[in-house]
C-alpha cells in the first residue's frame, strides 16, 4: 500500500525528509507552489454563515484526481462480515442527513510559527464551512456488519503521490465505533461536490482538522489493528523533534477570527479606519464543544474586553458569529481576538510550537490604522 | 475619486511605493498573505474545458465588497445623451449572449522574475476559463447614446482600498468604441456570480488581462480625455524604472500549460513518471488571436518538437486544448511548452522583465523523474 524510497534512491532524492526553515530564511518557492495552488478564506468571507463555492480553504496533498462518477465504486472490506461494492446512486438512495461543518485545516498557522516548519504555509485562514450531505458511516457499517475483532476503519483516498520518500494513497483512520455525526457525502451546499473537494463521495468528521476528512474516497477497510500508515503515523503528530513518536492530530482547537473592520491597503494588508465606533465582528469554534467566550483585544493583548457571543444554535459543528464595538481613536492598533470553549480550551498568547506545524491557534493580529476623516471640504 | 497619500502621512505610511525584491531575499510574509487569499489554477485543472467553479484564479485587490443585488444598480453617466440607472432585473431582461473566456492575470510569471517585483508573487497558475453570460456593453452605450466628444468608458467598481499611497474605487478605462464582445456579466457557468467574481455584475473584455474586467461594477462614465486613474496611469504599466512612462498592459500575450504528468511530492512537486510513452497535454492561449502552434521540450528548452493543437473552435476567446506523446527514459528531465499565435507573437525563452511583473510569459518548467516501475514481486 504504501511504498517507503530511500535518499539513496532516485525517488528519495526529490521527497526529502521535513524540514524547519531556519532563522531569517524567507518563504521557499516550494512553499510558494503549495500557496499559489491551495487557497484559504479570505477574511471578510467570514460573513457569510456558509461559505460560498471557491472560499472555503482548500488543501491537496497530491493531485486532485478525475474521477468519473459511473464507473466509481467503494468498497467496504476488512473484518466486514459481507463485504460491499456501493456505486453512488446506490449511496444516494440510502437516508440522507445534512451538517453544517466548520473544517479547519490541522497545518493552519503554520507560517506565522517560530521557527517555521516547512510545508503549506497557512497564516491564519485556512477554514471554510459548509453544508454537507450524505449517508451516515454507520449506516453502511451496520449494512456490512462490523466483526467483533475490529478496532480502526481505514479511509483509502484516489488521490496519489510520494511524501517524504513514502509513496501512497492518502489513507486515515478513525477508531471503531465512530461517532454518529460522521458522513460519506456526496453532496456540498446543495450541489454535488466539487473537484477540489473529493467528488464524488468524501469523508467528513465534524470536529476533526480537515487531515480526516478524506477526499475522493474509494475504500473503507476494517482492521484488528491500528493503521500505522504514513498520514497516521509519520505526518499530523505534534512533535517536538524528529525521533519524538508526538501525540496524534485529532480535534479542531478553538480558534476566534476578526473580520478585518475598514479597508485595507493592497500590499500590507493593514487597516484603515476612522475615529469612533467600529463594529467587529467575526467567527469562532471549536472542535470540543461549543464556544463559550470571545475576548477582543485592541492593544496587542494587553488587556481584553468580553465580546458578545451568539449561540450555537441547531448546527453544532457549525462555528458562532460574535460582535462587538470598538472605540477607535487616531493612531495605530492591534486587534486581537481569542476563543475560549465549554471543555475550558482557550486559544494561547505564546505559540504552540511543534516540528510539524499543527495546530497553531494563536491569537489573530490584524494590524489596523485609525485616521481621522478626510477634509471633506477638499 | 482618488485621494493621494503622501509618505508623510499616516496612511501613505502604511501604503509604501512598489519595491523590487533584494537578490536571494524569500518571499516574504506580506507576499505570502496575497497568496494565502488569492488563489490559481491547480493546473491539473487544465483538463476541464470550462474551470469549475472555485478552482478558476482569482486576484483581489482589496476586499470582496458585500453588495445587495436589491438596492444596486450600475449608473451609465458622463459623455451620453440620457444618462441610465438600472437595475440587476433590467439588465437581463436585455438580450443576452454567452462568451467562454479565457482569462489570465496580468501579474502571472511574476514570482518567477529576477529580481522580483514585490506583488501577488504567482509563479505560472493564475489563469481560468469560465462561460460568461450578460449584455453587450454597446447595447447598453447604445441607449444612453454616446456623446460625440467621447474617447473612453471608465468603470468603477464597488471594491475600495489604498495602494500604493492612493485611496481610491477601483477604476480602469476602454477606449471607445468598444469592441462588440466586450460584456456586462451577471452570470458564471451558468450560475449568478460568485461575491468573488464580481457578484452582481462585472466587466468581461475577452482577450485582455484581467485588471480590465472591473468586478462589482456599479458606475460607467464617458470621459473626453483619456482616464489617468491609479489602476491605469500608475499600476499595469510596462516600465524598466519608477521614472519610466511605461506602456499600458492590455491584451494577454500567448502562453501554453503543460497538465504536469505522472504524479506528484508533495514538497517539491516534482513529477513522477514510468519509463516509455507518456502523453502529453494541456492548453495554450493569446489574447492576439488563435494559437497555430504548441512546441514541447523534454529537454530544458534546448530541442523542441511540435504538439497537436486543437483549433479554436466556436469560442474565440477561450483557450485550445494540445496534446503530444513524449518517450520518456529513466532520469531526471525538464519539460517545457511553448506557444505562437497566428499574430506571431511566441513565448520568450528569456525573461521580458519589467518593474512590476507584468506579462511574463516565460515559457513553463516541470521537473520530472523518471523511474523504472517497482519490482512487483516485492
Amino acid at each position: 500500500m504504501e511504498r517507503r524510497h530511500g535518499s539513496g534512491t532516485p525517488l528519495g532524492e526529490v521527497s526529502t525528509p521535513g524540514r524547519v526553515a531556519a532563522a531569517g530564511e524567507g518563504i521557499s518557492e516550494e512553499e510558494l507552489a503549495l500557496a499559489a495552488r491551495n487557497h484559504g478564506l479570505p477574511l471578510e468571507a467570514l460573513r457569510h454563515d456558509v461559505t460560498p463555492p471557491g472560499l472555503h480553504y482548500l488543501l491537496t496533498h497530491y493531485d486532485i484526481p478525475a474521477v468519473d462518477a459511473d464507473t466509481w465504486r467503494l468498497t467496504v472490506g476488512g473484518r466486514v462480515r459481507t463485504p460491499l461494492e456501493l456505486g453512488l446512486a446506490e449511496l444516494q438512495a440510502l437516508p440522507a442527513v445534512t451538517h453544517r461543518v466548520t473544517m479547519e485545516c490541522a497545518g493552519n498557522g503554520r507560517a506565522r510559527l517560530s521557527p517555521r516548519p516547512v510545508s503549506q504555509p497557512w497564516l491564519v485562514e485556512a477554514v471554510g464551512t459548509a453544508d454537507w450531505t450524505g449517508v451516515p458511516l454507520r449506516t453502511v457499517l451496520a449494512r456490512a456488519g462490523v466483526d467483533d475483532g475490529a478496532v480502526e476503519a481505514v479511509f483509502t483516498g484516489a488521490d496519489h503521490g510520494v511524501e517524504r520518500g513514502v509513496e501512497q494513497d492518502y489513507r486515515r483512520s478513525l477508531p471503531l465505533p465512530v461517532d454518529a455525526d460522521v458522513l460519506l457525502a456526496y453532496a456540498m451546499n446543495g450541489g454535488p461536490l466539487p473537484p477540489q473537494h473529493g467528488y464524488p463521495l468524501r469523508l467528513v468528521v465534524p470536529g476533526w482538522y480537515g487531515m480526516a476528512h478524506v477526499k475522493w474516497l474509494r475504500a473503507i477497510e476494517l482492521v484488528d489493528t491500528p493503521f500505522t500508515g504514513f498520514q497516521q503515523a509519520v505526518a499530523y503528530r505534534f512533535r517536538q523533534s524528529p525521533d519524538d513518536p508526538g501525540e496524534p492530530v485529532t480535534r479542531i482547537a478553538p480558534r476566534a477570527l476578526l473580520i478585518p473592520p475598514g479597508f485595507p491597503d493592497f500590499m500590507s494588508r493593514v487597516r484603515v479606519v476612522h475615529p469612533g465606533p467600529v463594529e467587529l465582528e467575526g467567527r469562532a469554534w471549536s472542535g470540543y464543544g461549543p464556544v463559550t467566550r470571545v475576548e477582543v483585544s485592541a492593544d496587542d493583548g494587553r488587556t481584553w474586553t468580553d465580546a458578545e457571543v451568539s449561540p450555537r444554535g441547531p448546527h453544532r459543528w457549525g462555528w458562532q458569529a460574535w460582535h462587538t464595538t470598538w472605540t477607535a481613536a487616531a493612531g495605530r492598533h492591534t486587534l486581537s481576538v481569542r476563543a475560549t470553549d465549554a471543555d475550558g480550551h482557550a486559544q494561547p498568547l505564546e505559540q504552540p510550537w511543534n516540528r510539524g506545524g499543527f495546530g497553531n491557534n494563536l491569537v489573530q493580529r490584524v494590524p489596523v490604522l485609525c485616521r481621522p476623516l478626510p477634509d471633506t471640504r477638499q
